[in-house]
């Protein structure tokens, strides 16, 4: 769903946006790229000097640039002004999902860039099946990191979330931020406690979701003890890996968040 | 996030179930299954005479059942007591989802079907990168049938949405169920008419979702000139294969549907 054509609107659909974390804070305008954005550029997009970009820095700021110089994987960019990306939401929303099976995890991380999260907290759940040793072994986290980048860069994003380290689900379930604090709840598993009309609009709020067997009843009771909401959306068994989007998609749509 | 196992509760993760549009109408509370669905139970699943099983015909019926005998492909079931499948949404949400690049329009029937989709119209706008002729050859619409029916299986639904033959983006927004019709519309393509909690709550809803490339500003034009209000999700780009599902999600959500 790219955006149409139409000079100084957001219009990810035909310039390319590349991420150069330092471009706010480089010395005479010019921003050299790392080997992986230049190839993107140069080999699969096939762009060289001239071409026009817009590079952001993954910390919100956006700017007009166009390719200096470059060859296969060593672009520099010239910065031009900055520009306006896409608005970022006004709560923060940290989204927590257990770890999943195969790549999905990856899929859910995407997701939540798309829909605005600020930060993601993987976690391992009881019915995770993979462990903090092999994620850290794989790792994983880089991997979420280059995924929410991408992300980014599809849906219009300069902000790329936080992705945390793998915790444990103690870990999460003691330590998430608040102040508010929901779990994403199956039809089933204890009644839903909340709808999220019924809670004024937070400054920011965790989102929890479990993996693709559930949480198990003692990870609820240790949610209930530690403070934390249960949120039930829907009578319908979501699939793991789309419930964080669901998810975000409901409480920014009840919050009348952008 | 399978359902734990508490008896008398709707609880999809222990017990299979079974497709049967038949089960409500045979005689004798003898039911026999379409050679895929006994195959799946025979040689996925591993089940003989004797397991429990649940079957549900797509129009909203459930029942406790019991495999009678079988082989391979062919099995009967002796059907027991009705049951309570998930509950379906009060708003008859019609999914109008235009055809997508490669499998994705099943990712996004899937979803739909998670979601408590009444329907699905699958259209081609001007930019799919599809024909009708090529749907019909390919029997597409068939094979999104097959996807409703396991996404219903596996999100607890008793009801198989009706999965429209693909129109044209022209039939779509000219005849499309009403009486609430919606055009979701990406970031910087005309501004957004409407949020959610500014219409009443409908007793149906048509849900528009363009292709990869959006809506073409004389579809827009059209959509508008049809009465269909442009409906906006955030400031973000969404992918188009999940657009389906926030839209649904952010409905459901606002209405306090189930």
């Amino acid at each position: 769903m790219h955006a149409s054509a139409r000079p100084g609107r957001y219009n990810p659909g035909v310039i390319p946006r590349v991420f150069a974390p330092d471009a706010g804070t480089t010395a005479g305008g010019i921003v050299a790229l790392a080997p992986d954005e230049a190839a993107h550029l140069t080999r699969v997009l096939r762009l060289g000097p001239g071409a026009a970009v817009r590079v952001f820095d993954g910390r919100g700021g956006e700017w007009a640039a166009t390719i200096r110089d470059g060859a296969k994987s060593r672009v520099s960019l010239t910065l031009g002004p900055p520009l306006a990306p896409a608005p970022e939401p006004r709560v923060a929303y940290s989204l927590a999902i257990a770890v999943l099976k195969g790549d999905a995890t990856d899929e859910a991380v995407r997701d939540g860039v798309m829909l605005g999260a600020a930060a993601i907290h993987p976690f391992v759940a009881a019915r995770s099946e993979v462990s903090l040793a092999a994620l850290a072994r794989a790792r994983r986290a880089d991997r979420w990191r280059r995924v929410a980048i991408a992300s980014a860069k599809q849906c219009g994003r300069a902000t790329v979330p936080v992705i945390h380290e793998p915790v444990t689900v103690d870990a999460l379930l003691t330590g998430a931020p608040g102040p508010l604090r929901l779990q994403l709840v199956e039809p089933g598993l204890g009644e839903p406690s909340l709808h999220l009309a019924d809670v004024p609009v937070p400054s920011a709020v965790t989102l929890a979701v479990g993996p693709e067997g559930g949480w198990t009843p003692g990870e609820v009771a240790q949610a209930r003890a530690e403070g934390w909401l249960a949120l039930g959306l829907g009578g319908r068994v979501l699939r793991a890996v789309s419930a964080p989007l669901v998810a975000l998609a409901a409480a920014q749509a009840v919050w009348r968040d952008r």
